[in-house]
């Protein structure tokens, strides 16, 4: 049986654009992956009417109903109360969980819990309780005429905590399947091509399926299987991966990573090899991206940013002559930034990266897009040459750091550079 | 009279979780600039039935109604003709819209157009038609038994556009007045505690308003004035910013700009002075936030990502018995790699980053969230010492990275650094 789900966010502060519903996408990829279909999001304020017709509207449309936010100790947190009056449901107080705020208060916070908090250990009667480990509010769902009613904290982490380890149980069990997901990473061709090369794969299938999610530059292939047990599901699974491995050829770069940055970090480990960074048009990028994963130190030791030219000769040792004769962004200049960011670190390779990232061209007249990698590695020094052509700053920012990485990853698994 | 507003976003990726809703934040914050009542966020998919019952829904409870999204020329496209038929209007095709496009195409996209673009051309009978210079799509508005429907294209860099150049126009054309706000950036204090030095005048403003919005170590405050005129609206503001100015004093950092990066960038461009990083937990993320902005070369010479402790003596010239002595995550050591990429890059000011930014203390034992800022000046070497706490990773290595900028622009106020 096939589940619908409407998740409705509370917070007057989405309605100002403080903040984006950033929760409504966590949820939906995570139900997505569990197979229930997501048909509306809706976005309220803290005010009871409001939120009363909301649900409503939902109850009539969807089984499954996700709430976030409106589950703090204030008075314009009205979501528990708003529901439990919208589904005849009684609140009971719980003294134990009561002491569990108490003590979250006293070990985490060190202040003693205002007596307000009283109203986050009340709950409607005939409800699972979730409980919040890195934050005070409580979660809870209930079963009420067919329709599941899921309250879960509006702060995006306690909400993705609460997420794994209550919200993807609870769904699995109304259905008697496993749902295994697994995500194919790869870079380095469109989505519409990706799609090409799998069409007659993915028509065909029904169980496991096959679909392609697109970040700028990168397609994520998720493979997603539904059998009676998790080893039934793995095994359905595994032939579909080899295939589109096999099809898809060196643009894989992993499976079941957050991005390139994370691949590249797990083959530097297992290789027990260091990099380094020399960045000029990424200015910082690189390094930003890989120090943002614990366990980075084991195998990043750091980079230069010369985004002056005068710090590529002063701190990476680009020979003057090279800057003079070809310009900073130059095949020439990203060898020599890479071999001197190498030798200064002392790591076993080393990533470079010059190019003009806009709005403007650069000082010799290069043209908005272009960008040179350099590797400098203990078997000699390569560059991937590349025109992104005239995008956004941001995005050849962004873009120019995943090559980047993607020079990394194919040094490391033997693939040819370009 | 005042207006109330509800956002519909159509497209099944925003289902899905591929992408957040950041075109409903953006709008939401335009209108509340603009004085419009937000009430309801709706995302639905690209499917016609549910489009035409949000819309049946919405029409009920509000009377400006913005769509985004569906307006391309694919046959799931279908935002304009499931509008019209909602609202009894015929399409009717514009030849010259679709020269506009075949230009785009053969100017922007260097391709032909393909002939599926014509729907593009194709806009509900006596509407406003918006142009779309960064795109294919154009978008239209039109006003129907007393509601404005406005369709603005879903990819955020078109419809961010649409909203500044068609949007905030038309909405300001329905009221007589002119709406005027500026945001007030404040850094080092808690939202509470910001709203508990204005609260007096908050409570008793209502034209010009005061409001608050929280970023994670930031605080923004915005004053909105209505008047005649926009010289009005100005002069209403001017006593209200000049107070606020001289409550919070030195927390304010500027007015209208987007961050400490870029309130640094313009000090440091009208100064004529340059500045150097070296960052240790920060990992590159000090570089980064700089050169995300245009114009940054001109006060930005580069930097060092010092992440390795041997990099910290072999590329900034960190004393080894600083290093031994008192550790790499000490006052000493920041104060010598602020020093040290001052003198290697030949910047004005430098300033470092050293600290443990977890989730596991440093080798020596440092807690998480003990950081060292230190700023090396012509006049003398600074440092601020911080205890950021046991939280997140990247909230200490975001935090840190605003406590480096507050020190610069502190310094470059002549206001004392800690």
């Amino acid at each position: 049986m096939s589940h619908t789900a409407e998740i409705i966010a509370v917070g007057t502060e989405l309605l100002l654009g403080n903040i984006a519903n950033t929760n409504a996408q966590a949820i939906s990829q995570s139900l997505s992956s569990l197979g229930v279909n997501v048909f509306w999001h809706t976005v309220v304020g803290d005010n009871p009417e409001r939120l009363r017709e909301a649900l409503d509207i939902a109850r009539r449309r969807a089984d499954i109903i996700i709430t976030t936010g409106g589950l703090g100790p204030t008075y314009d947190d009205l979501t528990k109360q708003t529901i439990s009056a919208a589904f005849g449901k009684k609140l009971v107080f719980h003294p134990d969980i009561l002491e569990d705020i108490r003590r979250y208060y006293a070990s985490a916070l060190h202040v003693p819990m205002p007596e307000s908090n009283a109203q986050q250990a009340e709950f409607p009667e005939d409800c699972e309780i979730f409980d919040n480990p890195v934050g005070t509010a409580p979660g809870c769902a209930f079963e009420s005429g067919g329709v599941h009613v899921l309250m879960l904290p509006g702060p995006p982490h306690e909400m993705t905590t609460m997420l794994r380890r209550h919200v993807e149980p609870y769904l699995r069990r109304l259905s008697q399947e496993v749902i295994l997901s697994h995500d194919i990473m790869t870079f380095g061709m469109g989505e519409s091509s990706v799609e090409a090369l799998l069409r007659d794969q993915m028509e065909k299938m029904t169980n496991p399926t096959l679909a392609t999610y697109a970040k700028p530059s990168e397609v994520r292939l998720r493979a997603t299987a539904k059998a009676a047990t998790q080893a039934a599901a793995e095994a359905m699974l595994a032939p579909v991966v080899a295939e589109v491995k096999a099809l898809l050829g060196p643009i894989v770069y992993g499976m079941d990573v957050s991005g390139l940055p994370e691949a590249c970090l797990n083959m530097l480990k297992e290789k027990k090899l260091t990099f380094a960074t020399a960045e000029s048009c990424t200015g910082g990028q690189i390094a930003e991206r890989i120090t943002a994963l614990p366990g980075a130190s084991q195998v990043y030791r750091g980079g230069v940013v010369s985004y002056w030219t005068s710090v590529k000769n002063a701190v990476l040792g680009v020979p003057q002559e090279i800057l003079d004769q070809h310009g900073a962004v130059s095949e020439e200049t990203a060898r020599a930034m890479a071999d001197g960011a190498r030798r200064i670190t002392g790591a076993d390779i080393a990533v470079s990266v010059t190019g003009a990232a806009g709005p403007d061209p650069d000082e010799r007249g290069t043209p908005v897009g272009i960008v040179y990698i350099g590797l400098s590695t203990p078997e000699g020094t390569h560059c991937r040459s590349l025109n992104l052509g005239k995008r956004r700053r941001d995005r050849i920012q962004n873009l120019a750091t995943n090559h980047a990485y993607d020079v990394i990853r194919r040094y490391l698994s033997n693939l040819p550079i370009n």
